[in-house]
């Protein structure tokens, strides 16, 4: 038994019925825009209302990608001749003849539009809107956010196990962000049946060289990192400074200042994946050139990310030995994180599957 | 059992004992030429004569392409050690030992030069030249005519749709020769055990642009579209205009102008073909400036042909869902073509075929 | 049963238990050097004491490229998440993390670095030193050395056959070092159960334009070619010239001029391989600027043996009829050679292989 995405659950290493993110908002404007999500290629446009759709980027005709097409009002029309399609996939013109088959018809996904990520629901079930990840403050106006988007060469569940990783910053982001030894992880894990997360305080130290800028520290601070996966791909990461004895560890932020990141990681195909990522401040709103800043930093560090996760990937494909990998203590996070995909993977099966291989 | 080209009829997608074109005579001048066709590579090389020789492109000794080697006479010397070869495919001269086994031998393949077409036989029969597309009108001294060769990166049959298909020409060719909207197919199809053809009479209508400047049409006009496929995968197509009234419909063209094209399409491999095209007319002849505009227009025409079936093919690649195509009434006279080509692979199995799979 | 390589002795093309050339000592300062070797990732560096080092570049963690890392001391440091490896493949440290797993270890691989060569030795067994081929003239200080090395696009065994072929140089390097026509080979062959070789003496002829130069030579010459392969795939080329009648045949060289060449062959993956050649000479010692004439004149045919070698590889990938190779006289000591490596992989087989297919 195949699932809705052609696949069967057995080897497929991404569940369905979630939402993935497709786009930024600010990336969908007047043009189609093709994307490939969980192996299945998607045209996403804006009608005339500006909500978004999503359709199979593919013609049932000839396979002509609709993305290489106009958007006409609330519909679509294929460049090659001209099947006109309604943002849920019906066919509502076909100019060389009068009748529309009843087979005319291409597969539409459920979009949502939140706080700048359009979600996609690739899942053959009604779509659930409140598995949606809380991304509010991206959108918070006491908040000042920048944002950015790469493809990359890897494997999805290889980009969400960096973003899980805090091991490998003192060596991939040795010239940016990183310290020249980390510390032996010590890390608070908590999870549930669908989240995994950790949480690092570090008390009684010297402010970082930006968080005493932008929060004017001239004593220690206590620093909090806080790292949340929730499924099927996204991580919600919460880090900032207080001053000692403000109260920052009893829940007294008050005083400190904090930065609200995400990155949700979308499954392409074997081999490549999108890479969303968002993070918005509570310190230096509004400041443009700050903004320029802090972005530069962040592209630059996701960079050296996907330098290495992509050099990873090929030192892969070429290996003819092909040995299990060998887990470290550091990859624990991401390890839960991979059980509760495999596990939502494993709830797609069919329950009386045939016995039979 | 295997057919000459090694493919069983069953899997190959083209028929072989047929003529195909494989070059212009404009493309082969003094060094060798090679052409990938059927899946086969094949060297063409003019001999002394000025009469063309196709043999295999790869010498039997270690595989090197003959067309990198140097035309001798009528003969052809292999690059790497020095073999000779005369247009029948016999090994002439080994230079490093005296004795020439019977094995040193390579398939030559027949082939015939007409009307500024080289056109080869692929199959293992006895060659009909009685086949071989009659396009006298390419090399008629009353007609000035334009030509182009492309290679696109699709199937050939792909290609054969588009040449057969006019309810593309309002959105491949918007910008170019296409009209905003096309009429509903009025077409009058015909055909028989090995051909299709349809006919298109727009009457009484203004002439355009170039029909009504190159005529010098100043009233309304009758147009003619006639398009002939003839087997295996040439499109000759007979386009023009006369006033109306002036007896076109009933057969008399001498008050109009005419324009005879032709598009032939080589299978390559399994996503590569060649096309080669043609036009020839019976008015502005010899206007070399002319010449040059037409020729330009029907290049950027073809290009926006190339671009879509390119990018088809290239969405089929992808397509992990695999549906059959949705076929519509414009596509009759392409599958009528695609029906006759697959009896012609039909006809080339084996007549007792093992009925063990 | 698998060999140390993960490929079985049935399908491999290549023996393990040899040694293959890595690198040049002059390729390997203080960066990681990444090769692939008998369809393995190496990792190469030098230790604090100069040593080479050669390692499986992949870790065994998230299997990144150890050549992307650092080399501390005597150690390498992955990229990734630093985990610290020994030259024998040890690890030494996992930063994230205070125990060591026992299986936090890759394979390291015997090196010998002799004569300007670094030698990898990629069998299971006991390297035996003894087989790596004396190129003592390459370090000799009574000559003066040139050397290169190029990737080729083409399978290990076409680029050694047509090292040990010299019937391809009338045709080849017609324009290089190559003769209008090469004289029927006249060569004496002689070998043993791992080696190979040839020569070929041209008595009383007019010395080259090259030879008469440096050797002042006035008068004919006895000239000399002996061609010499060792397993597993080096050859080892003696050419020169010398007065007739001034005792050369006799084996007295002292008033001739002498090149000492070597090529050497290592296999990379099915279509690639790594190609080293040293030239060392006993005349115009330490000029410079020979050397760079020299150098040159080799690179350019290397170059043609090159094109000609990846032609013959792009065109057998094409080729759909794969019919077997037709053998010359010329071919004798490639074919005697490659015997000699279809031995020594036969030998690698298990003694008491399962009957069953």
């Amino acid at each position: 038994m195949l699932s809705a995405s052609g696949e069967s659950a057995d080897t497929r290493d991404f569940p369905l019925e979630q939402w993935y993110c497709a786009a930024f908002t600010s990336e969908l404007e007047d043009k189609p825009l093709s994307r490939t999500i969980c192996n299945r290629q998607i045209v996403l446009y804006r009608m005339a209302s500006r909500q978004v759709a999503a359709l199979t980027d593919r013609c049932p005709h000839r396979k002509a990608p609709l993305s290489h097409g106009a958007v006409i009002g609330d519909n679509i029309e294929c460049p090659f001749h001209g099947m006109l399609f309604s943002p849920t996939g019906t066919c509502l013109d076909i100019p060389s003849q009068d009748q529309i088959p009843r087979t005319a018809h291409i597969r539409s996904f459920p979009v949502e539009e939140r706080h700048g990520h359009i979600w996609i629901w690739m899942g053959a079930q009604a779509p659930d809107a409140s598995l949606i990840p809380d991304m509010h403050w991206l959108t918070d106006p006491a908040l000042t956010a920048v944002h950015g988007m790469m493809e990359i060469r890897c494997h999805y569940l290889a980009a969400l196990d960096n973003l899980l990783d805090d091991s490998h910053l003192s060596f991939v982001h040795r010239n940016s962000i990183g310290t020249p030894k980390i510390v032996k992880a010590q890390i608070d894990v908590q999870g549930g049946d669908d989240w995994v997360g950790f949480t690092r305080w570090t008390l009684d130290t010297p402010p970082s060289a930006l968080h005493a800028k932008a929060g004017g520290f001239t004593t220690n601070v206590d620093r909090w990192f806080n790292v949340h996966f929730t499924r099927p791909s996204t991580v919600l990461i919460d880090v900032g400074s207080a001053p000692v004895g403000s109260g920052a560890p009893q829940g007294d932020r008050s005083r400190g200042i904090g930065l609200y990141s995400n990155g949700t990681v979308t499954p392409g195909t074997a081999n490549t994946c999108l890479y969303f990522w968002h993070t918005a401040r509570n310190f230096n709103l509004g400041d443009e050139a700050f903004s320029e800043v802090l972005r530069g930093q962040m592209e630059t560090t996701f960079i050296e990310d996907k330098d290495i996760v992509e050099a990873v990937q090929r030192n892969r494909e070429r290996d003819a030995e092909n040995l299990p990998d060998l887990n470290l203590a550091g990859d624990v996070v991401g390890l839960r994180a991979r059980r509760i995909i495999a596990g939502l993977i494993e709830r797609e099966r069919p329950v009386h599957a045939s016995p039979v291989a």
